[in-house]
């Protein structure tokens, strides 16, 4: 089997997900920690693994990825016999489909707002913008809304077992859930079962481990 | 075959991705107008086909989708040995997939932006934001320089034919074409034919023609 190599940063929610999946998937990997504050996502070498300076890319053989969902969904495929199969197997097609859209539509872009505000902002010595926080967490309140009604008829977003739908969300869940944006989920009876089922997963523990070594 | 039905607005470049998808497969489809300026996508019965409230939506059978992306990937999947194939049958998955969320992630985001702007805002009497076009062409600008380089190596984004990784840009890239964005592409060769090339689709203009009836 071709050797997964995988250039990225232990704090980067792209990269987690990333990591997430290949743990899920009981995959042995290299990990190339790719140095952010020092710039090298954008190095030469760095651009020619995805042109757009951004981690995570994965090598696998002569082939390279980077974006990554095409990462996860491509793993998902090509090692579907191994691991957690992260899909709905036997199950009608377009509940996957669409959930992992509203991940990446619906949900994202809020959750990484409201990140960088709350948790990368303070990090990096910055302050968060109140109105930004309050704006996005309105938003985040109407998607979790959905959300738990789908979650009162559904253990997992797209069937009854686990999917890259919920596993796309972790990174972002995880890093809202140290923030009082917490508040939000907590208040929602499935959705805050759900968030904490999920995050309790094996191979998400050791994702997080991955930043404290 | 169970009858597709869209619901959508011709003018909502969310619905004419799925519109284009349902010309390249030939497949007939019934088409559900819904009059956003009269809220109508806000109603209790839009929102039983997409809790979001957002067009498009699909009706196929007893299965409800939403998420145009989710909807092109479904029917290209469903109805895989019909019209146009859109994926890239016999290569290797990754750059598909890779493409597709490049569109998505890299792509959509400032394009959106930019026909917010320069179409939309102008169309409800809304003036445009001179800053957020500046920087949001600057972001363009160098997106484009990596569809270049890719365009110069590959007829088409994910492979030697058409696929859904390019059709998913046609909404964003036709209303593009008709503000002072439009140099951008102009002025990278390999960006510019396959911008031509994907525009002049018949498939495409049967989505433009919907506008003008
Ligand atoms: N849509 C991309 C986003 C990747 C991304 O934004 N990565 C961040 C770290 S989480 C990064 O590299 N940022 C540096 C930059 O954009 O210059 C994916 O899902 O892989
Ligand atoms: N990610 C969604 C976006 C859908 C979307 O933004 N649709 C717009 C029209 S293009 C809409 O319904 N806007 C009304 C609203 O958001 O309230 C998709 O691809 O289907």
């Amino acid at each position: 089997m071709a050797v997964l190599k995988v250039h990225g940063a232990v704090f980067s929610t792209a990269s987690m997900r990333v990591f997430a999946c290949l743990y899920e998937k009981d995959l042995d990997f290299q990990f190339v920690p790719i140095d952010m504050k020092a710039g090298q996502h954008k190095s030469e070498t760095f651009l020619s693994l995805n042109p757009f300076g951004q981690v995570p890319a994965l090598e696998v053989g002569d082939q390279k990825l980077f974006e990554s969902r095409a990462i996860t969904q491509y793993i998902a495929e090509e090692y579907a016999d191994k691991g957690t199969q992260l899909t709905c197997p036997g199950k009608p097609l377009a509940p996957l489909l669409v959930w992992k859209e509203v991940e990446a539509h619906q949900f994202d872009p809020v959750a990484s707002k409201l990140n960088w505000e709350l948790v990368f902002k303070p990090m990096f010595g910055m302050t968060a913008d109140p109105a930004v926080v309050e704006e996005n967490e309105a938003k985040l309140g109407k998607v979790l809304d959905i959300y738990e009604a789908r979650l009162a008829q559904s253990k997992y977003l797209a069937c009854d077992c686990f999917t890259l739908a919920d596993m796309h969300h972790l990174p972002n869940l995880h890093y809202l859930m140290g923030t009082p944006v917490k508040k939000l989920f907590d208040s929602r009876p499935h959705v805050s079962a759900w968030a904490a089922n999920i995050s309790s997963r094996p191979a998400w523990s050791k994702v997080v481990a991955m930043q404290k070594q």
